[in-house]
């Protein structure tokens, strides 16, 4: 960051909200932390309610108003949300909930990333909610209609991430499960539609035997937040290091066992959220 | 039910409520159908918020209060706590709440099935809350000093459950994962301290070589509640025919797929709970 900074550039230096249905949100934050060290960010994990991904549509919108209204008491400047269940059914709900808060999802990422790497074929994995949504499909097919895309659910995914079981033999049982076809004729390009998958990245890279090209949601989400933020003129003063606040709507004794597959160290600021 | 009930006697014809975090609680419905055919049952799957397994015991205890007054408002005339992880917290809490409502729980009534074998080496499973919980444990050791317990968790047991996957080499290899040790060195019995580990009752007696007595805790509910009614004179005219009303706080799109692993017909009458 040493290049000049113009007198006449405004920043702003509000932090950005995150929010995940649970934990899994959390490869954002790291992945954003990354990308945007001079970022504030306050990042709501719906613990209470984990997870979103077998929750109807309803309720999963209910439960995304409410977690972005929590943030919007924060004040955020802007809202990501690291969720994909929410992301591919509460995007257009939550814009007209709150006009005035721009906000972009990690699904919308996930496709932009697609997209900039030209492949053609793509298998996009997530739980079965997302892929029953198809909004990475859609998504996809919407931006160019030559593209051959299949969506695998992989819905023992998350609990095994959640118990750290993310290599070995018992995981690729798992992969075989839902990939075995995909692992003898690979796709170009492999879409994480999780934010609990980049747990098996170094896996998976494996289990295709480094024949696939693997996209992390999560990642995409990053890299596309920094250009949502500077087209809104929201950057924060990169001469400034930023820093987390996290909320989580309820904090099980186990907890910090499951943190600490996602963050590299102890959270500096960690709060009980009430949102019902 | 051939026997003559004498005039004197008098039935109490409300239903039984019933509650569980999700779906699970279905195998200790299906089991008191068996049990005790005559009976009305109102069963509460909280799906909205499932699973309970990994939220805090404020929580829990919160979540099972909601569950109780909601089947209390049905006018049942007892309350089965078919959770696990609730009934390993939340039985004190509910019977201070609402004295006037005789409940039992399932670790309760699985405690009484295990000291009915009158055998000594035990082993318990059940989820990472249901074991931290240590109730299982400290219920058997209160009630006989002498026995050897040793408990488990095995998280990816439900996940499994959830998606069907109850038998074959990925189901043994998560048995392995949490097993083997009891496998080369069988318990005398092993106790299913979870609802939805009766799924795999026919997997673990092969995986065991038939050595292990398995007590599954949906069952000892059954046999329990029949006695709790009795004793309180609150069991229903043998004569008449039980139904069950199902209740649950959100009924996703995939809902009716995982029901099925549980129950063997449709239900008769089901209807969205709103509890917050």
């Amino acid at each position: 960051m040493s290049q000049k900074i113009p007198d006449d550039v405004v920043f702003d230096n509000r932090p950005v909200g995150v929010f995940d249905s649970g934990i899994g949100g959390l490869t954002v934050v790291r992945a954003l932390r990354e990308a945007l060290p001079n970022e504030d960010i306050c990042y709501l994990g719906d613990t209470a309610r984990v997870p979103y991904g077998n929750k109807s549509v309803d309720s999963i919108i209910r439960f995304a108003k409410q977690d972005a209204a929590f943030l919007a008491g924060k004040g955020v400047k802007a809202l990501i949300v690291a969720c994909n269940t929410a992301s591919s059914v509460a995007m257009e709900p939550l814009r007209g909930y709150f006009p005035e808060l721009p906000s972009m999802g990690v699904i919308e990422a996930g496709i932009e990333a697609v997209l900039r790497t030209g492949a053609s074929r793509i298998t996009v994995i997530g739980t079965r909610a997302t892929i029953n949504s198809d909004a990475y499909r859609r998504g996809l097919h919407a931006r160019s209609r030559s593209l051959l895309i299949e969506s695998i659910p992989c819905p023992l995914f998350v609990p095994f991430a959640e118990e750290g079981v993310c290599e070995g033999r018992l995981a690729e049982e798992v992969f075989d499960l839902y990939l075995a076809r995909q692992r003898s004729a690979p796709p170009d390009v492999l879409l994480l539609g999780c934010t609990h998958y980049p747990l098996f990245r170094g896996a998976l890279d494996e289990y295709f035997g480094g024949k696939v090209r693997i996209i992390d949601s999560a990642q995409a989400c990053a890299e596309s937040a920094r250009a949502f933020l500077a087209a809104r003129g929201l950057c924060a003063n990169p001469a400034k290091k930023g820093d987390v606040r996290y909320y989580f709507t309820d904090l099980p004794t186990d907890f910090n066992g499951g943190l600490w597959h996602f963050l590299s160290g102890a959270p500096s600021y960690l709060e009980k959220a009430v949102l019902e």
